[in-house]
């Protein structure tokens, strides 16, 4: 069976996030005021082949941990469907 | 109100995601058969002043338009809680 995967990965908390700053910093020079806590991860998606449901978000953890992610400074989260 | 926002920024369907063509050609190497149609794009997280969720919609929407995202070749998708 053929399932779509999202991934969403984001920097852990704690860890700097440039490109997030640097939005928050341009925002308010285009009027937008009062915009905090920007943070930009990266949004994934894909088409597997797998037994079932389980076995597709199983792989696609592992692939995160393996390639997609790196565990270290950032986190993911899978969804399947 | 303060309102949090999600904002997915995705290359238009048609425009070459050299990314995601990466990592396509790089999971078979790696044990992951089967997998295709691998896009990449951007997940954006923000709080935000707003009067309502209306409003706040509007704004992060403006947002996109002016510099989270190149309407010209992406597309985004808001969603505010």
């Amino acid at each position: 069976m053929s399932f779509a995967a999202h991934v969403v990965v984001m920097l852990k908390p704690g860890i700097a996030d440039p490109q997030g700053q640097t939005i928050e910093r341009a925002l308010p020079a285009l009027g937008y005021e009062g915009v905090t806590e920007v943070r930009v991860g990266k949004h994934i998606e894909l088409r597997l082949d797998a037994d079932d449901a389980e076995d597709a978000t199983r792989r696609v953890n592992q692939m995160c941990e393996r390639l997609l992610a790196n565990p270290v400074i950032e986190s993911y989260e899978v969804s399947v469907r």
